[in-house]
């Protein structure tokens, strides 16, 4: 597969990835992916990252059910970033259970915070440990 | 500043920028900021990016004179990434002259790509050297 050979990856092995809503336009989330999570992503059109916290494989949505379907794939001009537009099953993109992970507003000039009222699910009904 | 002390920087001191157009929603760019250009950023009200290549600031549109004027900031759930809704004078965020960075989709299942008719301007012409 040729974009896994044009990608370039960072010192780690990895790419960042941001996933925005195909519908909506709004940027759900940023997170890793390397050589491997690629490649099943262009192939599964489902998102797969690579958890830097779990040094592994995270297939998005496996614990909470909500997938994303990857609808098309985008490469920035220095190959160093790629941009999913994706359908967020479930709504939420986010392990807060906010639909977006950007769901904190700078105010203040850098000294506070409004946040989203944007919650879809309680992630403690969602991810049973 | 509390963002300042508030976000994750990586191991070089830097987070992931991503500028997204405040009007259109589309995605332009991702690029990276350290401490001292976050603050300059929120104080300015205009996006300047630490350019990992020339390791130095790199205040968005000093040459090109397509600045990006942010109208909020948003802060992700781990604190690792930004994310800046702007708009962009010029029309063009992308050195290639095209109007975003991920000017190329991928096709053909990772085998080739379809570029996106969006070139604002000639970068010859706006880069002097």
């Amino acid at each position: 597969m040729k974009l896994l050979d044009d990608v370039k990856y960072d010192a780690n092995g990895l790419i960042p990835a941001i996933a925005q809503d195909e519908a909506t336009g709004d940027v759900l989330m940023m997170a890793w992916m390397n050589r491997e999570s690629l490649e099943e992503t262009v192939r599964t059109k489902r998102a797969v990252y690579y958890s830097r916290s779990r040094q592994k494989l995270w297939r998005k949505g496996e614990e909470s059910g909500n997938v994303q379907e990857v609808h098309s794939i985008h490469l920035d001009c220095d190959a160093d970033v790629l941009l999913l537009r994706i359908r967020q099953i479930g709504d939420a993109a986010c392990h807060t259970g906010h639909r977006t992970c950007f769901y904190r507003e700078v105010t203040d000039g850098g000294n506070g915070y409004t946040e989203k009222n944007d919650i879809i699910f309680d992630p403690k009904a969602v991810y049973k440990k």
